[in-house]
């Protein structure tokens, strides 16, 4: 089992790349984990947000196999405590899946057909925050909910 | 109106002190921002969290006026929409208070007798977050309100 972070576009910036390293690295102790990129698709002019985030979800689709299970990050989805996440995740690393991959939209979010495609859709807020800052807030939730399933003193409940 | 970001401990990684500076100067544009850090307790050997979180409630007291609105962030706070918090954020700031302090408490957390003190307790998410990385998240969400408020593009529903 490994587990993949997606996010459609490169991270603008550099502070953020940092804070999500560290954790990429801790959480590579746990369990394989990787962060891929895709490309954000690049308009000229005022952009059709339901057009783009087609295009976006068209491209998603074409990595993604049967054997992958798919967890959309969306303010409107299903919220955990770290605890419960932790469990959830618990047992989601324990299904016949080969990859568990986490996409973080573009800056217009995703589309619908791709939400239709997950088999959850996780909110870490109800606020909203910047696709580019979510990376960071999930690395940092990933990495602790592995340090609570493993007893390490990080999680102060 | 002043608004300010109480935190406990320096924050440790350089990487969300560059994140953190982003966005309180571009708070600054909409509203006066300051963000203070108090020192936290040091101990020697096994922490007593309850009289850590205690010794440093005393200090946070001493820096508190009675003009001043309290908000502690709590993951076990209220929770708000980005847009809702907007609205709640532009309530605040036409009442006749000189300051509202927006406070983080430190690795252990806020005591009792802080939060009884506070007019609101606010969570930004039902997930725990490291007390240091939640000074990032509240600042882009902050700047994210004023944005809101002033319909600049930066947020998009």
């Amino acid at each position: 089992m490994k587990l993949e972070l997606w996010c459609i576009g490169k991270t603008a910036e550099t502070y953020l790349d940092e804070g999500i390293d560290i954790y990429r690295k801790r959480i590579n102790k746990y369990v394989p984990f990787e962060m891929r990129i895709i490309p954000d698709v690049k308009v000229n002019g005022k952009p059709d947000a339901a057009h783009l985030m087609l295009q976006e979800a068209t491209l998603v689709q074409k990595l993604l196999s049967k054997d992958d299970y798919l967890i959309t990050l969306d303010e409107r989805g299903k919220t955990f405590s770290s605890v419960m996440f932790s469990e959830q995740l618990n047992r989601l690393v324990q299904l016949p899946y080969k990859r568990i991959i986490f996409l973080v939209g573009g800056a217009w979010g995703i589309h619908d057909t791709l939400k239709q495609k997950a088999g959850m859709m996780l909110s870490l807020s109800q606020m909203t925050f910047s696709h580019q800052m979510i990376r960071l807030f999930f690395t940092e939730q990933l990495y602790r909910a592995f340090s609570i399933l493993n007893n390490e003193p990080y999680h102060n409940e």
